[in-house]
Parts: structure tokens; C-alpha cells; sequence
């Protein structure tokens, strides 16, 4: 028996199917070495040599997967919760922008990343997808505080190089070669649980050139991308624009080899609008899709069709968007996306159904862990990542009456955004 | 000088307008025998016979009026946020209408109403109105709770007598003497923050008669009604069936005096789909409509025009609608609204520009606040409710940079549901 082995007890919940919750009460959840070996209504069920494993003793509180949020912006938690109702264009130029211009002084991105993952520590989060900014001293430093923290997370350089503010708009060669010296002093540090991945902004902001080379070093290197697509109408206008040979917005992704077309694991934030063949070229490529429902209502996007990419069998994580969402929890982005299908259903499309509270909880854990291997699921063989809530302050006189699936529920909409009580990665305790 | 006089130091914030907040950073509140006499930048700016007051240091924490909760049923606070994805009517008889028969338990209604108001007392509500149950000793229970606590509100007892379970119908003629036994209750208890308010549950579930007899009652007392007004589409056309004789939902209240056409206050919760000439009716008789965007996405009901009634004029308010809304907390109530308008405007009506911070904010502090009397404002002569916030502790690196109004609108995204730090209401402190 190795390290991080131990038995947790509690009130387990984890997804059982894509439309069912599995949940114990003073159940034992097995960690070997790290890696789940499942969950146990009882001790003499545990597998022999497994069941003088240490007890960490939660009894009463919930104890769930650790969930991923599938994309948010870092340097842009700092602002989170100021809108001062500004629209898309004008938030990116009077907070965006210029904050994350900001991320060139290394001071400041210390001070500002070390709040960052601090904050991500006490989410229910364990694994998520980031975008830094374009500059790779701050990138590397967000990658250093994130491996220090113990979370896992994939981190991206930001490639930008047209239709950008002069201080953040890098020269085409420039900004390949940065991310070639990124990759290459990435590589050095050995990191456990942080990963880069390749981040064009998007298309508008990403010369063809700059895009063609990324999806050379794709071919080469077999990395990871991460992007946004089809957030907004007047966004897709504009890529129409810029690449008038394109039968949709993923299409010119896939134009350039930056949609998973060369089998390398892609996560496109948003697809609010994305059509019938855009749609097609995701399933096809086995594209990640980041549903960010509330970025989706702050910048009032719309709101994105989940339930058809469930019923096409696509892969759909749940995100927070910071700091177009003002949420740094996937619990309560659970919520989000539960309301959005149904108004979605109630305003849009009335074959739509909404979706389910089993359903957004499969999509924040095993949904959007899919994209870290096997993560966000207590079945046996997938990585040990545990938080544990505790509800004992939320009163009601109900509470004898309900399971913990429904406890669960309650969390999630009344206190979605507490800091959580205890968290594991991998089978290592990070609170 | 009386008791309840003394100044606040903090970073204080209320409406100057509908459309613009005030703010003063490190200002002065005063407070005389319960009733503000305003706010001042420096202490030699307030008047010299306020200015030997003794001061309460809240340097560096916010400070705002105290919201209106315009609309919620107390006996459902017990199981909010548990939805079990269900739809309304699924909803209503598994969760709802077993849950308030319970209230016909006094010692239940005690354990419950007990969580309940001491919940209330933590949020920066200072004022709401409620539905109790049909229950008499309950009601009079939860306006004991209320009074001891504080806390401003008018409570109903709710009638209903068809169209109901049947451990919750009443027979008419018992409705109605059970409400003349709960108002006579009420005035020998002489409360001082609580007042009694009629509570018919809505048009499907009360009979032509028992509407009658409290149109009458209203004609005979002037006292305040509250009730559901057109908060979905098939609940609009039962009461079509129901009355067949009537314009509108609002006709029809409006027939049975009790659409405040008496001059009596009248709150109608939701209006999400108020026609014309319902609007209207309630203009004319300035109706207050409490608008509660959290239930209205769980329910999914829809949106509310609340661009549309801000522009007519119509007095609209904030609520929670426990339990179809899932938080207790108008400051979260607040941030849904803003997002409500947004998708409205995105996929119903682009004409409708989406609400603003301060517009919220004005409706849930004056908005609401008005049918209180003169509450919501720290303007000279409206009672003195007040709540400190602290933000202390919601890191970023930009904190020197925001303003009080920043910080407020970061305060209601990132921690609306927090307990408040204090609380004032008529110059007494409650917290």
C-alpha cells in the first residue's frame, strides 16, 4: 500500500449515469494510491485489502467528485461583479483590456494569480481549463501558484495578434516564438498537475498565419487547445467576414487544424449559435463544449441549445467564465444552467426539455472531467478528487426528511458559493 | 434629542434617482429618533443639532438603505431550493401543499417560523410582505416571530376555499370568520412593525363569494391585499374559464375590489404575462408589482416586462417569492433581475433595454420600500433602515480602485447571500 490511501466517510453522491445520481448515507468512498476504489454502503464490503485503510470522518456532510469548470479567463478575476452595465464591446475596453495589460508586470500578476488560486482552492473545483494573458513570465507564474496549490488545471498563453488593443496585440512571429519559448521553459518545470494549452483568443483576434502555425505545432506536439465559439451573432457576422471561404465559425477552426480535427483534446467555450454543420464538426471531432451560463446572461449572449448537444451525444462540460460569469463556483453554475434550459424551453424551444439536476451535476463533474482523463466520478479507477460541504447550518425543519441527493440540491442553490470544507486531488488533502 | 439618534460613519450608498445611485465614501448618516436626517461628506455639514450624537464606526464597510422583500410565503422557506426538477403543479402537490398543511401544527410552525424569521434577520432585508398559511394560530405565530425580532412586514393569512388539497381548502364562510378572528387577534396585540394584509392565494383558488366578502372588507377597513397576478400562461386561462365574464386576470380581481381599484395597497406578485389592458388596470390604481425573477426561472414562468412597467410608470418592487425563488436575499434578487432583463431583451423584445445597477437597486430598496410608507431611501425624513455589508474580505488586487457603487454591484454578484454585518431598522439595531 503506497501513499494517499485512506477511506472517506460520509454522504457520497456521485453520478451513476448521465440522468442518475448514486448517493450513500454514511457511505465509505475508497482511496488507493490516489485513485478511487469506489464507494461502500458498509465497511464489510470493501474489498479485504482495502478495509484497514485509515477513516476520514465526515459523517454528515456531503461529500461529492471535485467538479471542473471547463473555461475562465484569470486575469480577469480581479473584476469580477463589475458590470457597470456595460455591453460586450465596451466591457472589454474599459475592464477587459486593460487588465489584462496589467498581467505585463509580473508584481501584479503575482499579487493578483496568488488571490486567484487561493479563491479556486475553497470552489468545489479540482481540475479547470484557463486562459492567463498573453504574456509568458505571468502565464508561468499562474502555472507555478496552480502546481503549488495542488489543483489541476490545463493553463494557456493567450495567442492574439489583430483587432486587439496596441498593448496587447502581439507581432504574428512574435507571438508563436513566445509560445514556443512558454512550451519549451514548461517543459523543464516537470509540473504534476498543470498542463499548457495551445489559446488562440479567437478567430477575430488571430491573424490566418498565426492560426496556420498553431495547427503545425498541433501536428507536431499533439497539445490541447482551448477557444471560444459562437457566443454572440454579431461575433459570428464578423468571422464570416474574416474568413468569407468558411461554411461556419468551427469551421474555420477546422480550417486551421484548431478544432480537434487532428484527434488533440479541444474545448470551445459558449456555442450559443453554433449551427447544424458546426454542430456536426464538433461531434465529429469530439469537441469539448464549455457551457458558461452565467457569462451567457451577463454579457447576454442568449442562451446556449445543452440539451440538444446531450441528444446529439456531444461532450459538454460546465464553466464559469470568469469574469463574463461572476461566479467562481461550478455549484452554483449547476443552478445557472438549470434555469437557462428552462427559459430556454419556456421562450425558445418548447421541444427542449430543461435539463435535470442530475443532468448539470453529470456535466460538472464527469462531463467536464472527461477532459483531464479520468476525473469527477467516485466508480472505481478515476482519479481520487473529493470535496466535502458541510449543509449543517442551512436550517429547515425538513432536514431529517431529506436524502442527500436532495441536500445536495439544496447546497447548490442556497449556498453554491461557500467555501468548502475539505477538498483532495488525487488523493492528496489540499484542505 | 429621543432614543434611536446617532450618526454612521461608513461608505454609504442609496438612490438618488430611479435611474442614479448616491454615494459617499467615508460619510455620515444620520439618524434622529428613527428617521434619517440625511447624509454628509464631513461632519461639520450636518446640522448642529446632530452633530454631538455619538457615532457608530462602520469605516470601510458599506451601507444601504434596507431592502423590500415585496413577495414570498413564509411556510415554504423550509424546502427552498429543492426543486426535484419538477414542474409547477408536481411541485405545488408534492412540496408545497403537504409542507404548509403542516403549519396547522403549531408546535411545527414555531420550529419553522422560528428559522425562518431568524434567517430573514441576516439578510438585508429590513421589510417584506408574506404569505403565511390558512392557518390562524400559525400566522399569528409567525407575526409574533416577526414583531419580536424587529423586522417590518405585513403577513396574511392565506384564504382559499376551491381548487385546493383538502387538508388546505376551507369551507367560504370559514374562511372568512377565521380571517375576522386573526384581524381581531392582530389589533389586540398592538404590534408596532407588523400589520395584517388580506391574502387570497389567487382567483383558481378562491371562490366568486369568498372574493366578494373581502372586496367588501376592504371596503369596510381600507386594509392592504396582496396576491398572484398572471405568472403563467395556463393559469391565465383557467381563471379566462373561471370568470368568463372578465377583460382580464386583473378584471377580474379588479371586479371583486380587490385590484386596489379601493384605494387600498395591493401587491400582485409575478405579472410575467400582463396584457395591455391589465396593465392598465393596475396603473390606475397603483398597484405594486413584485417582481421575483428567481421564480420565475425555476418555475420557469418566463420574464417579466419589467422595462415596459419602469416606462409606463407602474410601482414595481423586488421579492424573493420563497419558495419558488430560492434565495432569501434581495441583494442576489437584484443580480437576477439585471440578468432577466438581458435574456429578455436578447430573445424576446430588443426594444426593451435591459435594467440597470442602479435601476435594481432602486427597486429593491424605494421601489418595494414604498409600500411601507417611507422607507428605502436615506434621504431626510424616511425611517431609518439601514444595513452594513462588509466586503472586507472578496480579494482583488483592484480594491483601491473601486468606489462604493463598484463595490456594491461586486458585493451582490460574488456575495448577495451572505449574512449582513448589521442592521438597523427605524433607528433601532437589530444586528
Amino acid at each position: 500500500m503506497k501513499n494517499n490511501s485512506f477511506i472517506i466517510k460520509g454522504d457520497i453522491i456521485y453520478s451513476k449515469s448521465k440522468m442518475e445520481l448514486s448517493w450513500y448515507k454514511d457511505g465509505y468512498l475508497v482511496c488507493e494510491d490516489g485513485v478511487s476504489r469506489g464507494v461502500y454502503g458498509d465497511l464489510s464490503d470493501i474489498p479485504e485489502s482495502c478495509r484497514t485503510l485509515p477513516i476520514e470522518d465526515h459523517t454528515g456532510k456531503l461529500v461529492i467528485p471535485g467538479m471542473t469548470d471547463l473555461h475562465l479567463h484569470a486575469p480577469q478575476y480581479g473584476f469580477r461583479g463589475l458590470w457597470g452595465d456595460m455591453e460586450l464591446l465596451d466591457w472589454l475596453n474599459i475592464h477587459t483590456f486593460p487588465e489584462e495589460a496589467r498581467y505585463a508586470d509580473s508584481a501584479y500578476a503575482k499579487e493578483a494569480y496568488a488571490i486567484f488560486v487561493d479563491d479556486m482552492l475553497h470552489t468545489a473545483t479540482t481540475s479547470f481549463a484557463a486562459f492567463s494573458s498573453i504574456h509568458v513570465p505571468a502565464t508561468e507564474l499562474l502555472m507555478d501558484l496552480t502546481e503549488e496549490s495542488g489543483l489541476r488545471a490545463y493553463i494557456g498563453k493567450v495567442n492574439m495578434d489583430r483587432n486587439s488593443p496596441d498593448e496587447l496585440r502581439e507581432i504574428t512571429e512574435g507571438s508563436f516564438s513566445e509560445t514556443l519559448r512558454w512550451l519549451s521553459d514548461v517543459k523543464e518545470r516537470n509540473y504534476q498537475n498543470v498542463r499548457p494549452i495551445l489559446t488562440p483568443r479567437f478567430i477575430p483576434s488571430c491573424t490566418d498565419e498565426l492560426m496556420e502555425k498553431l495547427g503545425e505545432l498541433i501536428r507536431e506536439t499533439g497539445l490541447p487547445l482551448q477557444s471560444h465559439l459562437s457566443e454572440n451573432r454579431s461575433e459570428i457576422s464578423w468571422v464570416k467576414e474574416l474568413c468569407p471561404w468558411s461554411q461556419s465559425y468551427g469551421d474555420a477552426y477546422e480550417h486551421f487544424h484548431c478544432l480537434g480535427d487532428l484527434g488533440n483534446r479541444t474545448i470551445m467555450a459558449h456555442c450559443v449559435w453554433s449551427g447544424d454543420q458546426e454542430v456536426e464538426l464538433m461531434k465529429k471531432n469530439g469537441v469539448f463544449i464549455a457551457h458558461s451560463p452565467s457569462s451567457n446572461n451577463n454579457i447576454a449572449s442568449g442562451i446556449a441549445p445543452v440539451r440538444k448537444y446531450l441528444e446529439k451525444g456531444l461532450n459538454v462540460g460546465l464553466a464559469t467564465d470568469m469574469s463574463g460569469g461572476t461566479t467562481a463556483s461550478i455549484l452554483r453554475i449547476m443552478t445557472d444552467a438549470l434555469t437557462a434550459s428552462k427559459l430556454y424551453w419556456r421562450l425558445v424551444d418548447e421541444t427542449a426539455k430543461p435539463l435535470t439536476f442530475p443532468e448539470v451535476f453529470y456535466l460538472g463533474t464527469v462531463g467536464g472531467g472527461a477532459f483531464f482523463g479520468k476525473t469527477g466520478s467516485f466508480e472505481e479507477g478515476y482519479a481520487f478528487d473529493a470535496v466535502v460541504l458541510s449543509d449543517e447550518d442551512l436550517r429547515t425543519p425538513l432536514k431529517d426528511r431529506l436524502d442527500p441527493a436532495e441536500r445536495l440540491e439544496r447546497y447548490c442553490y442556497v449556498a453554491g458559493e461557500r467555501p468548502v470544507d475539505h477538498k483532495y486531488v488525487s488523493g492528496r488533502k489540499l484542505l
